[in-house]
């Protein structure tokens, strides 16, 4: 089971000039083979299928944790699709007969519009659908360990090029934080490997070569320490990460260090009504109204919007939590 | 972002008889255009792309709510395939030259034992990958939760027929629960129609006609009101959850209710190793024997594998942390 | 645009021992790659895709008139189906708690049961869906047909397996019946190349080598000479089809002629209920009542069930009146 | 089994300005997972499969109809496309070595081009084929009604996406009639389920909310009193559609009406030729040439291309013929 | 077996302007249902599945010779795309922060930069994977051949198209190869139908109708007579051609004929480093370096880059020692 | 390019007891994720779209020369598919109006009699087709070559898997032979990569974990030294192999080596007639004359079917030349 926090894994920026075409490029990272679907589903199914848990319980903690990670970094990516493609069509009203989509005919993916409302879809940059075909799950150990370390070395691949393709604030930072997770992740399953089996791996880093050093957007997070960092993603479990995830960065040779709890992350943006697509139909105005009733029946207040510090407060309380947690 | 625990959301019987074609109908459940991740799917993508949440925040909470219970619904199921498949081959070593699959061959889906570790697979009954061209998130609420309302329609529809042809224990105890779960989710988008535009759909209940109240593994859950019961699956935030889940229950005239933190749950169940298909490779001891040390090495006290009491008693002060949450 | 009759292209027998693994064999004449659904779109595509139709009438009244009849054979596919899987599971209710499924677990195509309601599916015998890439419509004439003769040739190579592996009356009478009809169209569509072209792909036949005269089930229409007979599917329209399709038919030598009007054709059977899998949901009588009244409201007659002689000669004043059409 | 009739629903202006990237877009409409091919199959699919019919007709009737309207339509969808791609080579030949496909690189779906003869494919906007896989057909009533409820739903969604983004004057009388037609579809499933279950789904209409009155092309077709009205699409069958369609509008209160026949539609335009994609090969005259003179051998004379007048007389004595059928 | 040649089968321009809208439509000729990888995987498959082949050799030898042949068209297809894509980044490095995938963002087909490395994919012009179910192998010979003819027909269309298309002089000398060897393949199907039924097809020709004579990029092919010359692959297999690959070309009226041993080809041409996208990944001079150490390790001379005399040298003592070939 | 040689990798036993069930996971071998259709086109692919070659020869030579020995095994897996189907009908004629396939109703992939003519289908054990998605070429020449190791591991635990089900003698020989060979790759792989980079992967094997030394079938191979020799598939080129590909075998300490020219193999076995499928059509006997009139037309002796050593010497010249060849 999981529990949800509605905090996404790190801030990004507002909607700015819309960018369909790079939308559409972005898409790679969450329907691509290579994409964060499919490292959630990867490590979610290779935890589930986990057999004989208890004698290998390191690793098993390994990838259930990692997995749980993922599901932040599929949210961050439908976020910067949608912030891309905010302002493509007006936000003021639109509906025909105005030709409020003319604009984007023939630009980047048009399913975002005319199969989405302006917002992220399971698909990559062809437009092809994400398929359960791209996980793999064996039951073998040391074979799903390989998969994983391949896989991440794909995904690094890739969001390298996205980043080089695609220069919008959102992908920017999108791309800047994924660098450096996935970097942890790739290097997570090294260890894991190295761990296991007694095969050194380190001289196979940096795979491939991503200049993380020189890239802007990966500074504030590799300050941060996120580039050596496990979060153990869990208020009560997982707590045999070390037995894996430790030794040495195989590229900059510091310490590897397991953090209990979530990063603290960022309030979910909001973005704007796109009314020409129904996203959501209603006037915004009638949908808000029809909720403050409902609420004043339920006795309710309404959840504020933006209260960064208490919320990270309330983040910090789970950590202590989870942190405090002795079996 | 999500935490996540390792328990399961109910308990399933442990592994008695392989039944590999029962499996094979049960991955309809996990795979299928109704299963389990189409539901998790549609949910999550329509609440990372939801516009305008602050002033619909309650339908947002619901979406995304249910979004995060349906996580623990596809390990249920995956859980329960890889229970069936238990045993289908030698549970001590077995590889070749043996002819350890023999038994298997031409019988249930083939791909459970080569494709996949005699586990579960994310593709339905056919043996077709899930694919995210099942997912619907037009970003118009009334169109995204009447296709949530239908959704859940056809997957009752499912779920009662999988009941029908499996009789496995562990199939039984899966169809039991999420008969119950699905139908909570089935009603609460009924009444987040009802709540926002004033349509009155009662009256469809019960769609499909399933006589829960004559199914044996239904009544524990009905016993413990989980019919009638939304878990706020968060430790802080969907609070706005009872300004749509509200009223009577369609079917029983019972009141609806929200209840905070994640249903109580089940250890996860270890299932044996199954060498013939390497899962995992390497004897189960060896692997033991490395994790042992690596535990040792890291300082780490290995997690004991059955402490539902304590575990349970850590889940009771999450949800206490929730239940003290106020902005 | 079409008109629709509420009678099937010829009669199917009763349904009588289910037979799942046939029905799952037929699903290929349905969904194939050369099922009936692939001849139907192909030619309807060719059809609403031609240029400069005018000066080639009648070569685009031979492409859309085939098509009319084809939709005739999907349902004729689909009603077999249907058929042969009536009464594999109880026709008195069923539901769960009972096991009713449990005897076809494993046994054909799950699918049937789980996604479908004991019903056809639009997918091939290995249950793939039928796709929109089976279409070729090149615009090119020349190769349209080329395409549409080999498509017929493949087809009825499906046609003769599926008789050989399928004793079930139902499967037996369909495909006696379209061995036949697919057989015209193979002719029809080797006419249209020579008359086109001047080549002669008389000595093509047969192509594959069946032995219709040794069929059984292909003797009835025989004798009413289906196999040299093309109906004209429209009561105005296709009137060039006779300078076309003419000539001698290459493996009788018989004359090839042109009948105004759709084959008699036989009432649609009905098939009972199959309570296990919803189909349909509520209780029979229930639905019955209801639209007893809604029918009494309406201040209308229900429609009687048997009817065929009655029926069959509303269709001949059909052909009447589209036989004395002149411009 | 079918009838076909040589002209379209409604009349479309003739080819103007080629608009690939428009045609592209009108994919959707076609092939798209709510585009007319899974309207008309959803609905095709259901009335194949449709148990105890005879206790159920009204309701049968409703469904079987629909189908046949919807043929119509994927016709129409299919001329939009050719319409929009018509001129976009050359049509007085253009042929290599010219490079007559220059100015297309890389403008809308390059499929039409190289896959097709500048012609509609069988597609979604994306390229993805239609698949067997959008078919829904349970065989439980009230859910089949639902989903198709849902689904005409999602259809206008689309429609209204296109009319936005697509400005080109045959993709707007298309979008104008589809949105006008496509309600009524919505209207009688709604009434359906009313009927058959009592649920109330008046308020949920308009959904999505279109303003069909504020849209130019609809007008035709609204003053027409075509979004009230149901076509009865068979000579002699289907009799039962009052006993559902009944009742008024939900969203203007006027009444609703079966209308026996279909619609007067108009002539099937006439595209020219595209010698540079080989449609249709041979220059026209020489297959002008060639029908010439098989029309003289078969003593057939030309069918006249442009009689609106006659043809839509005989299609009124189609409807009289129709309208007077009594069993 | 099949023993591989370090040559192309005809030489393609260096690299020059990129153009990647171009390498998009390119890539129908790869992975298209018409494509090269669909020829090759046919005849492969249908000489694979060849039954009682003894009897039947010189068909046998037929299929099973042009599978080989086009094993390098797919070559030339992906070096083609390769070309035309070289350049669209920088080859001097460009690796992020820098922005040098920007221009490309919305070019052509985004997966030959994001899942691709500026490299062929294995593809349709839509971005769809090629897929088994391309390949029809039916095991009747007759059905066999006429699809092949059929399959030949359909890549001559789609070849004219791409050459109309791209100007690109990769592009063009590409297709002018392929028309000219393409069309030999039409005719050696088609003379194996007649051969085995005698059926004449003669007057099917030109299909579809390509002025290869109005083509430059064709003539150099057809001086050297390859417009009517079978190469049979093999040093010493495949000597039964000549009983099914003679007569007369049916459009030239020239002999056909059998010649041992492969094209002459050229050299395979060095595309130069893009390392934006990591292709290859270190600085060339590092893997330089290593091979450079690794031959001096291993005894070996570096293999010269050009030396096209010496290699087509071998290359004719191979043809040699085939044509010596006696059993 | 390539030139075909009509022999086989290794003799398989003549066709016995049919084993459709077999046949049906053999599949998994041809079209899974990690059959050998998917090791030929990976290493294919990567070949064709190498950059930079000449400076990183040894490995482009390991990676082109690898994918052309997969050719042989493509054609290894279809024969033994053959083998195993021939006999499931019978041999005799057996056309309908007998029902030849009934016994084959319901048994193993209905695929192989329907679609196919008892042969070998370019799909998986689910009957899945294989697809170009199953290609990764990234053009970073770490990740490649990480790729296919990890490919190659997973190719080794499908094959044991296979073994373990299938008991049929051919595919025992398949799997025996296909389990060494595939051991050779893994290994040159992970040479290269340490090669490359430096990374020790010895430790990472055998995996998963074999048991070769016990397998009978493995042992008439590993006696050849086939597990520690690699191929040079050319008679000219890629010579520089043994820069990349020497070393110890991380399994047994035994030298890795580079062998000049194919291995010996085995002619190509004839399977019989299987006429109720069609394969081929005609009477065998109609084919054997018509072959031997084209034959004799065109004055060439049949080719003798069984000559295995003179053959074996024609293989053993070609190698002479090959090893003869220097630059």
């Amino acid at each position: 089971m999981i529990l949800r926090l509605d905090r996404i894994a790190t801030a990004l920026p507002p909607p700015s000039e819309p960018d369909p075409e790079g939308a559409r490029a972005v898409q790679e990272l969450l329907g691509g083979k290579f994409g964060e679907m499919s490292t959630l589903m990867n490590y979610t199914m290779q935890s589930f299928n986990f057999r004989n848990r208890s004698v290998a319980r390191p690793f098993y903690d390994l990838v259930a944790n990692i997995a749980a990670e993922e599901f932040g970094h599929i949210e961050l990516v439908a976020m910067t699709i949608n912030n891309m493609l905010t302002g493509a069509s007006p936000t003021d009203d639109g509906k025909a007969p105005l030709a409020s989509l003319a604009e984007v005919k023939g630009v980047g993916q048009p399913a975002h519009f005319l199969q989405g409302g302006q917002g992220a879809l399971l698909q990559d940059s062809r437009g092809l659908p994400w398929t359960g075909d791209n996980v793999f799950a064996s039951g073998d150990l040391v074979e799903d360990l390989t998969h994983n370390f391949f896989l991440e070395t794909g995904a690094r691949n890739n969001k390298l090029k996205v980043y080089e393709m695609c220069e919008h604030p959102a992908a920017r930072a999108l791309t800047g934080y994924l660098l450096v997770r996935g970097g942890v992740h790739q290097v997570a399953y090294a260890r894991a490997i190295e761990n296991l089996t007694g095969a050194d791996l380190t001289k196979l880093f940096p795979s491939p070569r991503i200049p993380t050093d020189k890239i802007p957007e990966c500074q504030p997070h590799i300050k941060k320490n996120e580039h050596r960092i496990l979060y153990r993603m869990s208020p009560f479990d997982y707590n045999e990460l070390p037995a894996v995830f430790n030794g040495m960065h195989p590229e900059t040779g510091e310490p590897l260090e397991v953090i209990d709890g979530p990063p603290e992350g960022a309030p979910v943006a909001e973005m704007p009504a796109q009314p020409a697509v129904f996203a959501p139909d209603y006037a915004p105005e009638e949908i808000a109204e029809i909720a403050s009733k409902l609420r004043a029946k339920a006795g309710i207040e309404a959840t504020p919007e933006e209260m960064p510090a208490v919320k990270s407060g309330l983040v910090n309380r789970a950590k202590g939590v989870a942190g405090k947690v002795t079996p």
